[in-house]
């Protein structure tokens, strides 16, 4: 272990969050590395991925995945760089993909972490396109949406992580593609920089009013990220058999009131819709087939990648924050280590 | 028209309700029979539906059938005896089942109405579990819901019209039966009348406490009758892979705020659920299949229908109440006149 510190630094969870997270919500410690055991590899973390289901880790209570613990060491995707291997499945100097931990240096077994190769895409890559936001864009339209050309699909976070790759999926399969976002900046984006039909900027008008005006045939297809008041105006204008996925509710999740359920939700049964939940880990198994995909999509240039990289562990509890306040441009990324240190 | 009055007695809907509808809704008028033309019979109406859906159709604005127009007849499901036919499909004496309207007399279409018998099935029946309610029942839980042997269902008015039929099919498809009633008679109707697993008194006990108990393996379909809090806590409660039937929400119709939305609609997310809405009127094709299942299960004494009858049509403002009442006790009917008349 020559070549890392003796200790890592790691943002552990103090208490649980009553609205939206603080520095208070944290203990950021440094601790000693613990040394690889057999099948255990330690890797040096170069990238971590934000995601707005952290906030959902950090509750108490049954959800999809158990929450964080208190006093367990925040959990989050990353990418990082083999330092040291008792796992005959890796070597030192090997990129890998994982739930690495907001943390300095994981130490995990080896079955937990994979490969990644470092020249067929950048490695952020690994945490956008080509990881769970990619795979969840990938599964939820393709499987639960069931795109067919010609059909109006609207996305919502449309210049996030998961939003960005849906849009650019759905126009490979020939939909009309309306994306919802906060921002000229954004909605010129996903516009001209990615080709989508439309770009409603929240913040600018009425949602009602711009949905009628970029879907005169209805939604066929409303891919969920947000929740309140933008799902309630998408089910109002839902087409005839349409279909929601419910992937996220990011304008919820630091509420302290209930959240607000979708008083439109009867268009559902006017309009034989139907609204479907997803969660990513249940297509781990299809997960080559989708970054086949993707990868192909990329090199043909029919899908463009984007990341918003905020460099500096230390930075964790504010940078968290931005993916809330709807600061992020693409994919929330923090650098945690130059790829060549 | 010997056999008849010359006056048909008709409520046309005068103004639109804003919440629970009352008298000065509705115009009840005497007008002159209007005679049959080319193709028409005159039917003499014998009962009529009364259904939680007109209250929808009262309303003004888009749903899945237009609304009733300010000064027609409401409309309404009935079944009559043809006294008068210019239709080579339909003698005089026949007894059939149409859009009759709430009135003594109709004069439609002969291709309108069909055929119904009464030695197969007392004639309410054709307006229950051989009717919409029927269809509704079938198609919701067979084709939205795909019940399977073990499941858990549950049903929401489950004494009513539509509720218990969909728990007496699912119980010959296997599943275990919770149905959802107000007040110990309906509860011990569905119970020990028929068959239900559990029947659950949302007047008597907290909702999530005995659902908690019925419901120990969480809710595999729920069928959704009535919306608002139930719905919520049907959502909670709800199974991986759970299904939601959208079929109603009659707790809501006569709101004059919003509708209550479902503030635990992520549980689709947390489940990999769906909540899908369904209209009765899309199966009209394979109503003949149903119906051969259900007089078949009636034969067989495994599904029992259950009609709550109500004599004279002067009555028809105040016994349209009874439903959002939660006061009628299986399927609402209007006796209009007597079938030997």
């Amino acid at each position: 272990m020559s070549t890392t510190a003796a200790v890592s630094r790691q943002f552990k969870l103090a208490k649980r969050p009553i609205g939206m997270p603080n520095r208070s919500n944290w203990d950021e410690v440094s601790e000693a590395i613990r040394e690889p055991g057999q099948g255990e590899v330690l890797v040096k973390v170069l990238y971590l991925s934000l995601d707005p289901a952290m906030r959902g880790w950090m509750n108490e209570g049954r959800s999809y995945i158990p929450p964080v613990k208190i006093g367990e060491v925040m959990r989050a995707g990353g990418v990082g760089r083999i330092i040291e291997s008792k796992s005959p499945a890796h070597a030192v100097g090997d990129f890998v993909v994982g739930t690495l931990g907001v943390q300095e240096y994981a130490t995990v077994p080896g079955t937990d972490v994979n490969r990644v190769d470092p020249l067929l895409a950048p490695l952020p890559v690994y945490l956008s396109v080509l990881g769970m936001p990619g795979m969840t864009a990938y599964f939820g339209l393709l499987d639960i949406g069931v795109p067919k050309p010609g059909e109006t699909v609207v996305v919502s976070g449309a210049a996030g992580a998961v939003g960005l790759v849906v849009g650019q999926i759905a126009k490979i399969k020939g939909c009309r593609v309306v994306g919802i976002a906060g921002g000229a900046e954004k909605c010129a984006f996903i516009k001209d920089g990615l080709g989508f039909d439309a770009a409603i900027d929240y913040k600018a008008e009425e949602l009602h009013v711009a949905l009628r005006r970029e879907c005169p045939k209805g939604i066929d297809i409303y891919f969920d990220n947000v929740g309140g008041d933008t799902l309630d105006e998408c089910l109002a204008r839902l087409a005839f058999h349409g279909r929601v996925i419910v992937c996220g509710a990011i304008s919820q999740y630091n509420n302290t009131t209930p959240i607000k359920g979708p008083s439109n939700y009867l268009s559902l049964l006017v309009n034989r819709a139907r609204m479907q939940g997803m969660v990513v880990f249940d297509y781990t198994p299809r997960f080559g087939e989708a970054v086949k995909d993707l990868a192909r999509w990329m090199a043909e240039g029919k899908i463009k990648p984007r990341e918003d990289i905020v460099a500096g562990l230390e930075t964790f509890p504010e940078t968290l924050l931005k993916l809330f306040k709807g600061e992020n441009f693409g994919k929330l990324i923090l650098k945690v280590a130059d790829e060549a240190d």
